[in-house]
Formats: structure tokens, C-alpha cells, sequence
């Protein structure tokens, strides 16, 4: 919504403005602004401090053209680069990175994606999805070295080279860079928050209930800032998500105006789209099951986006989970090159719901030969997890 | 699954073979084949027997070129024809008819499809999603007329015109046409079970149980020969859907097999995809409620496939229907050029768990720009409807 409709909305938006300084006995703030400092009262109070980039332990980060991507700015000094930069370099081979790497290269730019973990993606995606994904990268001609180390920007001002080391075999190589984009995770911003005495989580977020509410009365934390709590654990979270941040901030506010709504946790679909490869995930995958500590059954299936009588079908793979003592849907995965994102929603749902492996298996999924098959691989994988779990 | 790899499953595939008579209390089975006639002893009977066109009271529909569309064989005759056609008249705008309008159009043919009813496509979606269906395909070069009797094929041996009338100028007019293609609909099959004593339901389907049995012990009937019930009424509806049927037949075969598996209802779930435009359908539409005397509320949103600030989006409309007395999910309709299908699966997922218009709003909808909107059509069209449920 654009600001100047705001204010039939009663909502006063002050932009370039810090606050310096909040008293929450007396429920009062003070802001420093281009227009001179000054001071609000206030009945509740929200934190959308959102995170900032965590920078990793790496040589020649101050360097210019070394950049975070995180807000509008980033993006709008790295569209004004694109043009002079012939190799780049990106750190960090997450949603953030990759999404930056295939931006370059559509610009016609050498990049390399330099990743830590064994696979690109491991915070949304299990290693063999990850594998597929890293493939369709490389057929499109980016670089991904995976399993390495960034050690240092080299170069004056501006960098020349990234130092990297091969985990595996110790290697170490120099690829050249004139632009380095650094996109290896963040850290959420509670200093403020923190200040007034609001409880700081295990995962570094401000920590929240249902209400959005942080420990102190009226006052609320949402989006990156903030810890809630895993959909299928009631464990902590964090935020993270722009589709969680937003539902977290419409429960805040109704909450901070005297209402009562409650979110109901963190299911974390997630969702990119890389040279036209959908890659979308939801609920644990299998790291995050270890994680916390539940036992899964798998099905995994190959199958087509159309039947294989019907042409122009796209390989498609599905995976998805279920917790071994009851069989309750709690994860998926999809990559394809066609309708992956949207088949993930279907599975968040039936995670939301509880639904079991033989509930998706019963699934009466829509069929046209134009536009899928009469049992969809959702479905087919659910059969095949049913059969596993003897239900 | 090709025939002659049915060998290994103790499958016995006789094709070309007639079965001329049952005698059920015999358990025995006669029938003629082009090697002669013979006989089965069964333990348990599946009639799979399907339905056959119901032709409309329009003179002239035994002349050579006028088909319908219901085997391979009619298929690949109507693909044998196309070479040699001009103008193509289709009665009946419903899946069927739709359908073999754009194949016939994609071929250069010109087109024409004449509609009783008022709009298209009644019998899947709502008048107002018809017409965006209808302009769309209008803007394709497809000709249809709504509101139109089709009363006579004219010509000698193959056609030459098809005479309509405009049910509401009742204007009379002729349509040049050198083949015509009825998509009227159709009947079950049914003599046969009928002659066991198989009864037969209100729609005119071999009615069946929840194990898609007969009335009959050991007798099963699927797909478009059987009648089973809908998921939200559990009163009768037919078969008529490729997915259904396949659900169904599974279930009979495992329990004609010994097993014990129920079916749950028929939602309905329908797709069909027409010059790019997909159109889903699931559960009730306006219409079938006020059929069923379910009173509904509806969230109705046009949207887009993508955020605004995201090149490439592509306009969506969703509709979802919700049961005035409870707040339930009941239906749902989605028009859009791109991701309108799979979005129709979350909406059935949703109707066989009885979610609420609360429910579906709550929905972690994956997201990311290229892609989708953080806050998904489905979702906003659920806070509509839930803003006026007052829940």
C-alpha cells in the first residue's frame, strides 16, 4: 500500500527516524530524526527490528564492493555495479545467495557460488534435492564449489580475488572476483528490545507466546527480530520468512489494539525458483527431524507434471514426511520445473491440519491430461510412506 | 501399465469379449469373444462398464461426421477428420466439448460451439468464472453461443449446416458445419448390473456403498457406470470424473480381493485447461448448493499469480464457499493463466478435513516473489469470506 494513503488509516509513518532510547516504565520513546529529536508515548509497543547480515570469519570483508543483500538498498547498489562487473563471488549458497547468483548471471556475469556445507540450500532442502538443484544450476553455467571455505578477500580497495579452501581435500584456489556478495545467514536486531528487558531466545530472536507478545505487557516482537515457536514442535524458532513475518505482524497489531488472535507457529514453507526450477519445502526435512528429535518415514517419488501419454510433462520429485509413532504429515519437499511451489501448499496445509500419510494418499487431487495425472505424485508419495508406516 | 506386462500379476485381460449374460447365483459368467464363446466363475464381480453419450433430441444425428467424444476410438477418428474439415459445429459446451473446440481450433478449423445453457462450463464453475472462461476463448478465435438450442444437423449423407435457435430472441439461424462434434453429456452403463439385480440409484449410476459395493454382496460398481455419494452432502452423486473413477477402483479391488477400504465421497475436483487459461473447480459451486439447500458464504478475489513489484504476474480470479451455519470450506473455483490448478488441491485437502474459512486464512502459504504473493489469492479469498462469517 502506498504511504500517502496511509493516513485515512490514522497511521503516522516516520521514515529516517531512530529511536535512541525507550523508557518502558513510563511507556515512552525518544527518536532522533532529521526533523529534530522528540518523543512518543505509546500503549503497545511492536518490534519489527527485522535481523542484520552475520558476517562470517573472513579476511577483507571491509572492502568496497563487498556487499550484504538485505535490504532495498543493497539490491539498488548492486544493480548499479551490475554493469562494471565482469566475476563475482558469492558467499553463502542459502535462498539469499543463490537467488543473487542467478541475477548476476543473467546479467551476463562469471559467477561462483561458494557454499560451506556439503550442498547449496541444507537449511531448506535434504542433500539429494539440493544435488538436483546444484546440477540445473551448473547446466545454466554458474559455478557452485561446495564443501569450501571462504577464507579472504584479497585485493585494495576493491576485492580481486576470493581465497577459498576445499574442505575435503584441503585445496586451496583463487577464483577471481571484482564483486563479492556476502549472504551467509543473519542475526536478528533485539539491542532495543534487549534495552527494556525483553526475554532474548535460544535462537537469538526476541521471544514471543501466540500473541506475538514478548514478556512485557504491550509489548510485541514479529519477523526476524523475533523467536517463535516450530508448528509441529512448540519448539523454538526463528522467524525468518517474509509470509510468516507478515502473519506475525497482522497478530501483533490486532493483539496491540486491544484484540485477541493468536499464530499458531512456524511451519516454514519456503519456496525459490532458480533457472525456472521450482524448489519448494515445508515442515522438517530430514536434518531438522534429527534435530528435534523425531522419527520419520519417507515417500519419495519421481514422477511427471502430466501423464506420459500427454507431452511437454516436467520431471518432477516429491518427498514427503511423517512422524513414525502416528504417521502425522509433517514435511515436503518438491523440485520441478513446472507447479512444484504450489503442490508444497498442500502439504503445509495437511501439516496444519495433522493430516496422516493415508489422508494424502486420499487426497482427490484435480486431473487433466493438460495439467496433471489422476493420482499426483503428492498422492503417489503418500501411498508410498503409507505403505512403510502399515496404515 | 502396458498389457503385457499383467502376465506377472495374475491378471487375465480378454479384449474384444462381450459378456453376454450373468448368472449371479450361479456366480458364473457367459460371454463372446472372436475365439468363441465361454464362461467365468467369479468370486466377486466389478462392473467398470462406463457410460455412453446421451444424445440430445436434435434431428439428424445419424448422419456419417457426427461424433461424439468419448473412446480412443472416437479420438482418433475426429484426429483422422481434421484434415478434411472446415467448419466444425460443437454441441454441448461443457469439459468434453471445450476440450475438442480448441483441438479442432488449434488445427485451423473454425469453430463453433453452441450452448444451451446461458453460459459454459455450467455444470464445473459459477456464470461469472464462465465468462472470463468464454471471453478468453473468444479472444482465441473460438466462436460459442450460450443460450442456443442446436435442433437439426442438415445435409445428406454427412453434414452441411446446423440449424440453432436462440432460446431467448428465438431467433433461428444456420451454421455452416462439416462435421459435428455432441458433447451433451452422458448416461451410465448399466443393463447389465441392472440384470443381476444390481440396484440403480437417483442419478442414474449403479449405486454403491462406501466400499463401492452394490446392494448386491461381491458385486462392486466404479467410475462412470456407479453412483456414490458427495463428500460434503453424503447424498448421491455420480461417478464422471477420471480421478474418481481410478480412486474407486482401487478401493473395490482391494475389498473384492478380501481387503477392507473405504471411499470417502465424491468432492469433485475438476480441471481443464483452454487456450492457457486454467479453470478448477472443486466442491460445491453456487449452484449444486442451492441444490443441496446448503446455504453458503462466499470470499470472492481477483488477484494476481505474482506480487505487483514482480515482473510477469498474471491475473487470477478465486472463489471459495464456505457453509453459512459453520464456517466450513465447501467449494472453491480458480481462473488464471498460470498456477489456478494446483491451487484447487489445497481447497479439496481442505474440504475433506472440514477446515474453516478461519482455518484456510491461517494457511503458511509459501512464498517468494517469483512465485507467489506473501499473502496467496486462496488466503485473501478465505479472509474475505471469514470477515463476513464474523469468525
Amino acid at each position: 500500500m502506498p504511504v500517502d494513503s496511509w493516513s485515512g488509516l490514522k497511521i503516522d509513518a516516520k521514515f529516517g527516524t531512530t529511536v535512541s532510547k525507550i523508557d518502558h516504565k513510563a511507556k515512552t520513546l525518544f527518536y532522533e530524526s532529521p526533523e529534530g529529536s522528540g518523543s512518543y508515548e505509546y500503549d503497545a509497543l511492536v518490534f519489527a527490528t527485522g535481523a542484520r547480515n552475520a558476517d562470517p570469519p573472513i579476511k577483507g570483508l571491509d572492502k568496497k564492493r563487498v556487499y550484504g543483500l538485505r535490504t532495498l538498498d543493497d539490491a539498488k547498489a548492486l544493480a548499479a555495479e551490475v554493469g562494471k562487473t565482469k566475476n563475482a563471488v558469492i558467499i553463502g549458497g542459502g535462498l539469499v545467495g543463490m537467488e543473487a547468483a542467478e541475477a548476476f548471471h543473467e546479467k551476463g556475469v562469471n559467477v561462483t557460488v561458494v557454499e560451506f556445507l556439503p550442498n547449496i540450500l541444507l537449511a531448506m532442502v535434504d542433500p539429494d534435492m539440493a544435488s538436483i538443484v546444484e546440477d540445473h544450476c551448473k547446466e545454466h553455467g554458474l559455478k557452485i564449489l561446495t564443501n569450501t571455505a571462504a577464507q579472504e578477500i584479497t585485493g585494495d580497495e576493491t576485492p580481486r580475488t576470493v581465497v577459498v579452501q576445499n574442505r575435503e581435500t584441503q585445496e586451496i584456489s583463487e577464483i577471481p572476483a571484482d564483486i563479492v556478495v556476502v549472504s551467509t545467514g543473519v542475526k536478528p536486531v533485539t539491542d532495543l528490545a534487549a534495552s527494556i528487558g525483553a526475554e532474548i531466545g535460544t535462537t537469538r530472536g526476541i521471544k514471543t507466546n501466540e500473541l506475538m507478545m514478548t514478556n512485557l505487557k504491550d509489548v510485541y516482537a514479529v519477523g526476524d527480530c523475533s523467536e517463535n515457536v516450530g508448528f509441529m514442535t512448540r519448539k523454538p524458532v526463528p522467524g525468518g520468512l517474509g509470509t510468516v513475518a507478515v502473519r506475525q505482524a497482522r497478530v501483533a497489531g490486532i493483539n496491540a489494539a486491544g484484540g485477541d488472535v493468536k499464530f499458531p507457529g512456524i511451519v516454514g514453507a519456503k519456496v525459490t525458483k532458480l533457472f525456472g526450477l521450482e524448489v519448494a519445502s515445508t515442515g522438517f526435512i530430514e536434518h531438522t527431524a534429527k534435530v528435534f528429535e523425531v522419527e520419520i518415514v519417507k515417500g519419495s517419488v519421481k514422477g511427471r507434471t502430466k501423464p506420459h501419454y500427454y507431452a511437454g510433462g516436467k520431471d518432477i520429485k516429491v518427498k514427503t514426511f511423517y512422524e513414525k509413532s502416528t504417521g502425522t504429515l509433517v514435511g515436503g519437499q518438491i523440485v520441478g520445473l513446472e507447479d512444484a511451489a504450489m503442490r508444497i501448499n498442500v502439504i503445509t496445509l495437511g501439516i496444519q491440519h495433522k493430516i496422516t500419510a493415508a489422508d494424502l494418499f486420499d487426497m482427490e487431487n484435480c486431473y487433466a491430461p493438460a495439467i496433471c495425472d489422476t493420482w499426483d505424485p503428492l498422492v503417489t508419495s503418500a501411498e508410498a510412506a503409507r505403505r512403510r508406516l502399515k496404515i
